[in-house]
């Protein structure tokens, strides 16, 4: 088998066979075929697209080129949960306590953050003496005990995906729907979870720009999730602004709890309870949505869903009494607000600009390598459709650099985009593709 | 500037600017830009083509990678000749003396034959003594005196060009018409010569297929010329079978002086009749076609397209006898015949499977390094539409070693297929593209 002849039948709009795919995927994660032909075959793929039976036979390639882990040991239904990435994108901490309330089980490899969006494990280690880096014993017998763990990746899941990704991000072949797909649903089958729910972004500062472009990445996720044998489902979700107020590690944990409490609600809570029930549903835990919303509810009036936070601090020997007093959590020193210079109607929010602002901040990493200020970050004020007047607070700069912290209130108020007539905040949830 | 940006601009449809090409070359040329990345984007360019500014862009930045020839120590109009690649194509043999005897200028870099097409230098060093590496001055001398000379390129001309070919080659982006136009068009540009004219085959044998491919590809050729400021016409050719009946180094060179002495007709004739018409017209020594065919004519019939040759052979150091005595020219020790086992019409050969004949009994080079054997070869007796009676010698196998003539036997046979009703000739000469 050659891989010239691969590429030329994928170019001419051949569909690729099990074998060949295979093949590609094995050779190229052993260094035997070259970058220069994976990336003129990624390019094939951009403009040919794959079909089911590619996708899937490319999504499982790559699932095999590493480890996978075994959840055997976990009682219960699995589920997993995953972002097409977000800034602001907090759900993890509100949504897994939720579920595991309601007798999921919930055993999360999480990532760190790169770049301008955050990662959940360094959003956990907000929790004084929170530790992420868990013996797989103690992982296994947390999720049997309270139900959730979520630990830092340690096993060598997917490396094809790896070193594929770093090629695609430098050869404009990341916008590929059946890339996209084998991409995260080769990491999400690795990781072993029965129930896989997908939050799909849709908007300006998210891939996939139209609902349809999000709606055909959703079906295609869903279907070659469903081709693996797994429980699937989706929901696109809007990207016009970021998720929520706080973006930055310690703020966000702290908007999180107070979800749990039931003090915040909103289009973050409304999310969490669709995925939930999604997630619910798909596992045979609720019979229906409505039925599924209902107990996910309850866990928040009830107090289940915060005692189940507390129980997964402590059992990952963070302070659980963190969870209830947030002044035991990191803040940053220094608090400046972004005030408005003219009244109308906010129209837009650029979610990918305010993410760079918290990373300015210090509260992201430029490199893998990079310390983290977990304490900074932003605390938005006015979100899409809201009035305004001059001198409003837009937001709150959580700073400990009085220098950055000024020019952080300049690039904030750059972010957001007036209008002098009503602006009508557009749906949320866009879909639920199941 | 990025390479990443330029990729994602094509893939998405755009026009690269004249300064994002440059960029893209040079870095490319220096090792600056990675052959990952420029595979990526010739395979963008492949499904998103160029516009005629871009490639001329694409031309030029090619040809400014390296040396360009200065011909300006030559008086007169010098023309060039350049052909998309074919087997038994020992046009430039017949073309260049006889377009000289007219008055034009033939200074000419030419290559080595690799695979299973030949080159005019391997051909030309079947003359006796025959020199390739003359200097630049006796070069320059020998058109200047008699009107054409013939050198083993030693200029590095279009660095660019090698390493870019050698890319496509193994990353299925050989077939876009953009990336071919300025892969020819940056070489005969850097040649330096003020008319060029271009030989497109078309057929099974050939890189274009259809008729309207290899008339796109014509167009595109002219047009960038033109806009380069060179005078160019394209020929479209047949190349549904090999290029007259000898197929080999000195088996080509005897039928090609044959053709000069007049005693050979047929297509062989008639391409350079075409070709050096174009020539002639281009170059302003003849007022059309129909003159300029008289001229090319009456320098055959009057011996002075040969008597061209001969000097032409001499000026190289090779013997002038052997271009009347073509005893004096490498032979094959064994011949074999290729009798058919059945009768009817010829309806098709395999042009390229005829090479690869050749190449098997010594007559081409695998790789750069490979000797060759001048001797021997293929002479076609049958050729498309022929009527062939069963026991008929379809070709005569010029062979050095028994074993391999035995097997060129049935190689060949197999080259051929024959139908039960007769087959029209395609038109050999399929358009004139100016």
């Amino acid at each position: 088998m050659q891989m010239t002849d691969l590429i030329a039948k994928k170019r001419d709009g051949g569909a690729l066979s099990t074998e060949e795919i295979q093949f590609a995927i094995q050779g190229y994660t052993r260094g035997e075929i070259p970058d220069y032909q994976m990336s003129a075959l990624c390019m094939a793929i951009l403009f040919r697209g794959m079909d089911d039976r590619e996708t899937l036979d490319l999504t499982l390639a790559m699932m095999h080129s590493g480890e996978m882990l075994d959840l055997s040991p976990i009682r219960g239904v699995k589920a997993d949960k995953h972002s097409t990435g977000g800034v602001g994108d907090k759900t993890s901490l509100i949504l897994c306590p939720m579920v595991a309330a309601c007798g999921l089980k919930i055993a999360k490899m999480s990532g760190r953050g790169l770049g301008h969006t955050g990662g959940t494990i360094d959003k956990l280690e907000s929790f004084p003496g929170f530790v992420t880096g868990i013996s797989e014993q103690r992982f296994f017998d947390n999720v049997n005990r309270i139900g959730m763990a979520i630990a830092g990746q340690t096993a060598d899941l997917v490396p094809a995906d790896k070193k594929l990704y770093a090629l695609r991000d430098v050869t404009g072949t990341v916008p590929s729907i059946p890339l996209i797909v084998s991409s995260i649903m080769s990491k999400k089958l690795a990781s072993g979870a029965d129930v896989i729910v997908l939050d799909v972004k849709c908007g300006s500062g998210a891939f996939m720009k139209t609902p349809a472009q999000a709606e055909e990445l959703a079906r295609s996720l869903t279907r070659v999730g469903r081709l693996a044998g797994r429980k699937v489902a989706a929901v696109i979700t809007d990207m016009d602004e970021p998720l929520g107020c706080a973006v930055g590690n310690a703020l966000e944990v702290k908007e999180a709890i107070r979800v749990l409490r039931g003090e915040a609600k909103g289009e973050l809570l409304e999310l969490c309870l669709t995925l939930g029930a999604c997630m619910l549903t798909e596992a045979g835990l609720a019979e229906d949505d409505r039925a599924a919303r209902r107990m996910l509810q309850q866990a928040i009036d009830d107090g289940s869903a915060l005692r189940k936070l507390r129980e997964f601090v402590e059992a990952q020997y963070g302070d659980p009494a963190s969870v209830d007093d947030l002044s035991l959590l990191p803040a940053a020193p220094i608090r400046l607000e972004v005030p408005c210079e003219s009244a109308g109607f906010v129209s837009h929010i650029q979610a990918e600009q305010i993410g760079l602002v918290s990373m300015h901040l210090g509260g992201g990493r430029a490199t893998k390598e990079s310390a983290i200020d977990l304490g900074v970050g932003v605390v938005l004020h006015k979100k899409v459709g809201d009035r305004v007047e001059k001198g409003d607070s837009l937001a709150t700069i959580h700073a400990s650099d009085e220098k950055k912290a000024r020019e952080a209130v300049e690039l904030l108020r750059a972010c957001y985009t007036l209008s002098e007539a009503p602006v009508e905040k557009p749906d949320f949830i866009k879909a639920i593709v199941r």
